[in-house]
This record gives C-alpha cells, sequence and structure tokens, in this order.
C-alpha cells in the first residue's frame, strides 16, 4: 500500500460507535461474557434513544408496544404456510424501535403468556399415566404388538410436544428468517440486560431454554474457521478493531501487523450472521512462550515463520454479548491448534513425556496463551480491605470474648513480605500492618507504585505469590473463580507461568497489577486435563507456579483451625 | 479451455460409482425423495459388500457389531467433556465398516435400548403433578413467590428432558464433530431403508425425532446459497453431474451449457457438509415460458440474458436421502426468485392485477418451472387396466345381482376420443374397448406409438385431459397425488400449462408420455396459494388447463353416484 492511501485510512475512526442498525453490540472481553452474565448492556440507553427520536410521546409508545405485540403473536399463532418473511420482518423491525422498557415488557409477555397449555400437560398426562410401557411387565408375556407400540409412542411423543413452551414457535420460526439468529441473540442479551436487574423465574426459565436453542444451532459444525488477513474486506476488519476486547488495537498499523508475517487471525463465521465472526482468536508465531504483552505486540519485530515453535494465543475475543454462556472459544482453539500444525509442517509434533519440564525451551511445537487475569485486583484489594478490618477488630477486642471472629482472620502476607512492605513504605506507614500498606499503595488508580524501585520490589514477591495463589486455589463452587482460568482450565489447558509487569497499560494494571499468565495446551492431554478439572476440579500447573504457594501451603496447615 | 484439455476432460466418466468413503448415495429425483421415504436405498449392497471383504466369517461381524455398539455406549454415556473427536471418530468409522444386516441390528438397540428412562418420568410426572401451577386459582391470591416459581420451573424443564431419548445425546454430539451432520444424513437413509422392509414403532419414533432435529439444524438460514459456475472446482462439478437426478448430464459440453450464458445453476450448501450440494436448482433465462425440455437443454441457442424475461426453474435435485422429508427446495426456490431479481434489474416487477391471464407473452418478469410428472403414466395404466377389468366383469355379470362393482366402474373416455382410438388401430383392436386399446398402446416401453402420426393424433386428445384431470382433481389426503405437483403447489405455484411431446426421452415417456407441466411463480401470490393449498387443497390452475377438464366435470356429475 503506498504512503497516500494509508495516510487516508488512518484518519478512519478506529471505533465506530455501533456497526449495524440493531446498535445493540457493547465492547466487551470475551470471556466475561462468555462465562458470565453481561452487565449494563448498551442497548438499554441506545433503544432509549432511538425510541425517544422517533415517538416523543407516551401515547406512541403504547401503540408501538401493541402493534409489535400484535405482530409476535401472528409469528407464533399463524399455520406454518402463512409465516412469510414479511410478517417475521415486521415483527424484527417493530422489536428493534421499541424502548428498552418496552422491550422488556414484550418479553415478559413472551414468557409468561406463550409459554405452556398446562391444561393439556394434564391431560396427556392422564393419558400417559394410562398406558403400560413398552417391555414392562404386563408386555413381556408375549410380542409386543407394534399397533399398541405405536400408540405408546405418538402419546409420549405429544407429551414431549405439549412441554416444549409456545415460544419455541417464535425461535424456531425466526431462525428459519435469514436474519433471525442474529435477532435471536439481541433478544438474549436484552433478556440478560433485565435479568441483571433482578431475577424473574418465567425469564429465567425463557433463557435458559433460548440458550439451548441456540446452543445446538450454533453447533461448531454448522460454524466456519475463517483466516483473517489484510486482503480482508475494510467493512469486517473494522469489525476486529471493534470487538477487540483484551488488547484494543490502537491504529491501523497495530493492526496490519496483528494480520502480518508470524501472525494469524482466525474468526468463527455463522452463515446467517454474515460479515462478523462470533468469536475471533488473535495468534503470534514465535521461538519462545512470551512473557510480556509489550513484545508481541509492539517491542519485538515479528521473526520468520519457519523458527518458530510456538504458537501463542494472545487475545481471544467475542462479539455477541447474546451468546453468552456458549463456549464457542474451546472449539475455536482445538480447531486453531490443528490449523497451525498443518500449516507449519517443519514443526516436529513429538508429545512431550513423563512429568511436566519447567523449562520453557522446548524443541517441539508449544500452544500456549499470554492472558489476562482479570478478577486478580478485585480479589486481592477485597480480601486485603476485609482483613484489614478483622485485623483492627482484633486489636480492639483481643481481650472481648468475640473470639469467632479470628476464625476468619488471616494474615494473608509472610513475615518477610510484611517487613519488606513498612521498611520501604517509611515513615508514612507508621502503626500500619502490612495489609493496609499494601492496599494503600494498591488502591489507587494512579499506581505510583509502579514508578518507584523500592515500591516494586518490596511489592513483587507478595503480589506473584498471592497471584499464584488465587490461579490455583481460589475457587467457587468448584471452579477456578477467575473467569479466564477458568475458561482455558475447562478447555484443558495448565497454568504455566505467571510474569511479572507483563502488561503495564491501565487496564493491565487495573486488573492483575500487570501480571499475566501463561496457560499451555498440551495437545495430548487436552481431554485429560479438562476431564479432572471437570471432575474433580483439578488445576493442572507447571512446578514453577505450585512453588510460589509451596510456602504458603505448609503456613497455612500450621495457623488455620 | 483449448481443444486439447477439452478432450481430456470429455474422457472422464461423468457418473461416478460413489464420490465418498461412506459409498451411501444413490442416485435419485429430488422430489421423490423428499416426497416419500426412498425405496432400495444403495447401501444395502454396498454396505454388505465392504464387510464382505473385511471380515469373512460371521464370527468377525458379530465381534465388529460389538465393538461398535460398544463405542455407541462410551458416545452417548461418557460426561460431556471426555467425548473427544476420537471418541466420535472411532464410532463413525466403526459404523461405516459395518454390514447392512448389523447396521439394522445396532439402530434397533438404540432405538430400543436408548430411548427414555420411563421410571425417572414417572417420577417427575408425580412431581410435577404436585405443584400448582403459576397463575393458578391457588396463587392468584397475592404476588406469586419468584422462589416458588423458580422451583415450578425446574421441574417442569426437568420432566421436559426427562421425555428427551437419551439417544438424543448421540445426535447433539454428532453434530458438533466435523462430519457428524454428513454422518447422520447417512444413518437417517439407513433408517429409512429399513422402514421400507416393514414398519417397526420404536425405529419409526426414533426417524420422527431425528428428522426434527435435522430441521432445525438445517434451517434455510444456516445454509449457503452458492452459484454453481464453470469456474467450480472439478470436484464440485462432478458432484453436480452424479446427483442430476431430472435430466442427466449427458457429456461435459452439456454441463458446460447448463452453466454458461443464459443458464444459472445454484446450491444450497451447509457448511458441516462441505464440498457438496445439499439441493441445487438449474435455471434457464428465456424471453417465454418453455414449452419442452429439448428446446431448453439443446435445441435453442440460448439468447442474450438482457432480453430474458423468463426465469425458467427445469431441474432440481437434492443429494442426500438422509433429508427425506426435509424440504429445503420451498426455501431455495425462493432465494432464487429474489437473487435473479436482483441480478437482472432491467426486468420491471410489475405485479400483474386482476384475474389470472392465459397470455403467455407477459412483459413482467415471470418464474417459472418446466417439471416432470412422474406419477402420470403409473396413474394412467392402473386406471386403464382396473377399468378394462371392470368393464369385462360387467359384460360377463351384468345380469347378476353384482351391481356394488358398477359404481366403481368409470369409462375414463369420452366417446369421440373411444370413436378415435378404435378407428385408427384397424383391425387389431377389434371388439375392444377405448380404454383396452389405450391400454395396449401405451403399455410397452418401445413406445411404439410415438412413431405413427395417426396414432398420435388419437392420443393426444385423451393423454392431455386426463392429464389435466390427474393435475388437478387426483388427490391423496387432500394433496395433489403427483409428488413434483404437490411440491410446487405447497410452495405456492400455481399449474399453468401442459405441454405435449415436451420430454420425448425414455425416461419422459415412460413416465407422462412426454408430456411436461409449466408451475408458475408469481411472487405475489406464493403465502396466499401456498395457504389456500395447505388448508383445503385448492389447486390453482390457469384456464387453459381448466378447460381440457370442465366437459369432465360436467359428464361426473352426471354419472357418478
Amino acid at each position: 500500500m503506498n504512503k497516500k492511501a494509508l495516510a487516508i485510512l488512518m484518519r478512519a475512526r478506529m471505533r465506530p460507535n455501533h456497526l449495524n442498525n440493531f446498535a445493540l453490540s457493547p465492547i466487551s472481553n470475551e470471556l466475561n461474557q462468555i462465562l458470565s452474565n453481561s452487565h449494563g448492556n448498551r442497548s438499554t440507553e441506545n433503544g432509549e434513544h432511538h425510541a425517544m427520536e422517533h415517538g416523543k410521546e407516551k401515547l406512541n409508545h403504547q401503540r408501538s408496544f401493541e402493534v409489535v405485540r400484535e405482530s409476535m403473536h401472528s409469528v407464533i399463532s399463524m399455520n406454518k404456510t402463512e409465516v412469510g418473511d414479511s410478517v417475521l420482518n415486521e415483527f424484527l423491525e417493530g422489536y428493534c424501535g421499541l424502548s428498552f422498557q418496552n422491550r422488556r415488557k414484550l418479553l415478559l409477555t413472551l414468557a409468561k403468556e406463550y409459554d405452556l397449555n398446562r391444561a393439556q400437560v394434564r391431560e396427556l398426562i392422564k393419558q400417559y399415566l394410562g398406558l403400560q410401557p413398552p417391555g414392562s411387565e404386563a408386555q413381556s408375556g408375549g410380542v409386543e404388538d407394534e399397533g399398541f407400540l405405536s400408540t405408546f409412542y405418538r402419546i409420549e411423543r405429544n407429551l414431549r410436544h405439549s412441554l416444549k413452551p409456545v415460544y419455541e414457535t417464535l425461535f424456531e420460526r425466526l431462525n428459519t428468517h435469514p436474519e433471525g439468529l442474529k435477532f435471536l441473540t439481541i433478544i438474549r442479551a436484552d433478556i440478560l440486560s433485565i435479568l441483571t436487574e433482578g431475577n424473574i423465574a418465567s425469564l429465567r426459565a425463557l433463557d435458559s431454554y433460548l440458550k439451548e436453542k441456540l446452543t445446538t444451532w450454533l453447533s461448531p459444525a454448522a460454524l466456519e474457521l475463517h483466516q483473517i488477513t489484510w486482503d480482508d474486506p475494510a467493512s469486517l476488519l473494522e469489525k476486529i478493531v471493534f470487538y477487540e476486547a483484551v488488547h484494543p488495537i490502537s491504529n491501523l498499523i497495530d493492526l496490519k501487523r496483528r494480520l502480518g508475517v508470524g501472525r494469524r487471525c482466525f474468526g468463527y463465521f455463522h452463515s446467517a450472521i454474515p460479515r462478523e465472526p462470533l468469536i475471533f482468536i488473535e495468534v503470534a508465531l514465535l521461538k519462545n512462550i512470551a512473557e510480556t504483552i509489550q513484545e508481541v505486540l509492539w517491542d519485538n519485530p515479528p521473526i520468520a515463520e519457519s523458527e518458530a515453535t510456538c504458537a501463542l494465543f494472545y487475545s481471544i475475543s467475542s462479539t455477541q454479548p447474546g451468546l453468552a454462556g456458549i463456549n464457542l472459544g474451546k472449539f475455536l482453539i482445538k480447531r486453531v491448534i490443528t490449523l497451525v500444525k498443518i500449516d507449519m509442517p517443519h514443526i516436529s509434533d513429538i508429545p512431550s513425556t513423563g512429568f511436566l519440564t519447567h523449562s520453557l525451551r522446548s524443541v517441539h511445537w508449544v500452544f500456549a496463551t499470554l492472558s489476562p487475569i482479570p478478577g486478580f485486583m478485585q480479589w486481592l484489594l477485597s480480601k486485603l480491605a476485609s482483613q484489614s478490618k478483622l485485623a483492627k477488630a482484633e486489636d480492639i477486642s483481643c481481650s472481648s470474648a468475640d473470639r469467632s471472629r479470628l476464625t476468619f482472620y488471616e494474615n494473608i502476607l509472610e513475615p518477610e513480605e510484611e517487613r519488606a512492605l513498612i521498611d520501604s513504605s517509611g515513615d508514612l506507614a507508621s502503626g500500619k500492618s502490612g495489609m493496609e500498606i499494601m492496599l494503600n499503595l494498591l488502591t489507587p488508580t494512579t499506581h505510583e507504585w509502579t514508578n518507584s524501585d523500592k515500591l516494586l520490589s518490596a511489592l513483587k514477591p507478595p503480589l506473584m505469590r498471592l497471584c499464584a495463589r488465587y490461579l490455583l486455589q481460589e475457587k467457587k463452587r468448584g471452579k477456578a473463580l477467575d473467569s479466564v482460568a477458568n475458561f482455558h482450565l475447562q478447555n484443558g489447558a495448565m497454568v504455566q507461568r505467571i510474569n511479572w509487569m507483563a502488561d503495564q497499560s491501565e487496564k493491565g494494571l487495573n486488573q492483575s497489577a500487570g501480571i499475566m499468565v501463561n496457560y499451555v495446551y498440551r495437545p495430548e492431554n487436552i481431554e485429560e486435563y479438562a476431564q479432572s478439572y471437570f471432575s474433580k476440579g483439578h488445576i493442572h500447573s507447571s512446578y514453577d507456579v505450585k512453588r510460589y504457594i509451596q510456602p504458603a501451603l505448609e503456613n497455612e496447615s500450621k495457623d488455620s483451625l
């Protein structure tokens, strides 16, 4: 590309506010979206705004609500052949024009008034219970009568069908419409957004049903893996820029580098959601597993691809908030591993044998990530705050009988870590505990501690150790507390290494004090690791990472009840 | 392409016996496949043959059956994370290696031993019946408790899930496998093939469940419409040749013409069944609605596309016997109509107003078919045979009291038609009735009647009239008896014209005495026509076609009881 053309392109706004007329897609981290219900959906404001422009009175709102409700009813109740694209279009457009409050009202109507015909269910249950199931004692005497069996299966099927909510018809019919699947993800994003305001059982049931349907429609076999390159249409590249959630793309040169030599970008596409990936992954081909994101994105020039032995997944972003909870990333990573192997035949793919080596200079193909630890600082700061409070309470009431509180108290710092912190912060910290000092240093979003060598060297040991503890030991319902950790562990990865000052961006410092983690996928162990994590919550990790918490484990067994 | 290259290509066998290692896809007419269960699946012999090659003893058969059964059990019973591609692959390959008898045994096992846990269903029904449904009287007094509702919805969902057969797990898991969807269509083709041998209620229930799943996975929105051209890979074009079922492609020049100027070929593809269309349609851009297939395929040179005002659908073929009963053609035709309109903007798209005109020289865009009438001769010959027999019986027993038989007797020929037939066949026909003569003339597959002008002119009037009657009046369960007619009518077409000597091929003469029919799709009437056909069995037709049977209608009302 010549300089002039590039200069023109550079003027383009890199992050347009909205890309399609639904104007609903917020930018946010894939993993946060995939693994938990997304908060604060932008659709709220946009939808509101949109409606405010068009109908300025409450009456108009009411009228348009009734019209959309009517068209929704038509889509559901018309017979099969009557439901043409025009009826579906009318509903789609009507819905998208509604304010968020009216969407909410409509979805609640759908959840409550279009669920089951329970009188019919009860009638069919009565019929069903009146029949002897096949193979039961009453039948086992002779050959079973095919006529009787047909009746039995028919009634069983009728009962099964009667237990499907009426709104399934709406979902199924929308799914046949060219824009239907995209629209269903918008509806689901709205539902999730409503549910964050408070639980509504009927809507929760609808959401779980819709999620099941979306999961089966978005089977990985129905998705197409496409390598995104600099030759792709600008309209597609624009979306990569828009949706990249982990390491924002700052300008076109940055984008071009991510699609150039030594780099790969793969997206999963579905034919019913054309021209935008549902999820995409960015890969760097390197000699070794990178320790910092700076070296991947900016500092190191790309190496010759023939020299690469490591495929580093450094970013994975999903684009549809309405697909939260549907794990497409797992399949994407597996397919990308397969593809890279085919693509780079010069790399021998000898599985490593025996116990995990802590040498990172493996001569074999390595598939690793360089991942954020989005929940670390949040966990650490709240731990520091609550423990500091408990410590104070202990000081005051140490003579009292209130000893029950002490069972929750834990000095999360090692004695030498505490000493180093007190020493490094000098007079300012007089009389304060190590945890208080740490809390005070880490809380300000100015991150001044990163400018002082003394503070850096005092903070590094406890931060790295506590980060290892957070990743390997802090759990919720038997699964890793950190959403990205949980994502990779359930996909069958192991925790390989944690890296100091690996992401010095504002976001990196806020999320994890700049620490990043390498997860490693060993193709030969993926299924085994996923399985033991799933069934026993076992987190595989390298000796390097385990070592951080080995002393802490010993202390814990001494100190805790 | 130069002459040498073409000459080399010409040597290629146009209809390879099998295209993939499953070796299961028989060639057959799309409509027969889509609309009725396909008979005589080739897989039977191929599967048998395959197994005979590999394991020569019965013991081996038994052993391999047990191995596949075991791997099927693994796929179903393993927990989610354990089911990797290797387990699925093992089952896929194992199944494809089984003999047809062993496939049959396996599918019966699946249908009978992996359906429902009916003890669990009964337990959940008990729990469910113990709860007051939301909105019932007991609850209407106050605000409904969200906690109670959550419990209710949870138990309702559990009941719904317990009513899903266990084999759904197998289908869902196969669907996530890259080759799974293709494999499921193979399983379904086997099931249909087994069911033609005799009804088995449990297998019928499994088939209906699998068909439901396939229908939702193959939503038209998930299919990609691709225009197939001479620039496509030979491996794809080979499949078009292989699967073309209506008008076989005789050589490469024939194929090239069908993809060249004034022609279009569109296929529906699914990403999980790559490199072969599920269904494809061939279109000719013409000035007028063609009357004969000869002029479309061979006789007339293509016109300049800018002069075309008619898009003629002259062939539609589906490729997967396992998708029988899933109407993809309907969506394909609709999308192709839309595409052709966009593609040919010079044509004004003014909807015709008022009553259907019988002038075919419309200046507007016309979407029509030139279709076979696959069931006409079969219906006519059996009608002629049974009526001739009844006529004889009447002669013998006219004096007896056996009058009930007479109510079924109908001379399907008009008096002048009968006279003309007797005259034309001379001495050979002495003493025979018109229907007997007609039966004798039409039965031999040598079709000698087509060589005699005298016979042609005697046969044309009754054949055309009876063909119109067959298309417009002969029904089965309220739907057109002819499968192709039923297909287009349910899609919203009308019967526009029947054409004498329109397909003089062996197949055309066998199926319909060479008669073909034009159905017309009027975009503005498609939904209305489909609807009235669906609900009232109403068949829309032009005055031209109706005219053939108007006298017959009058006679019928006089003669019949």
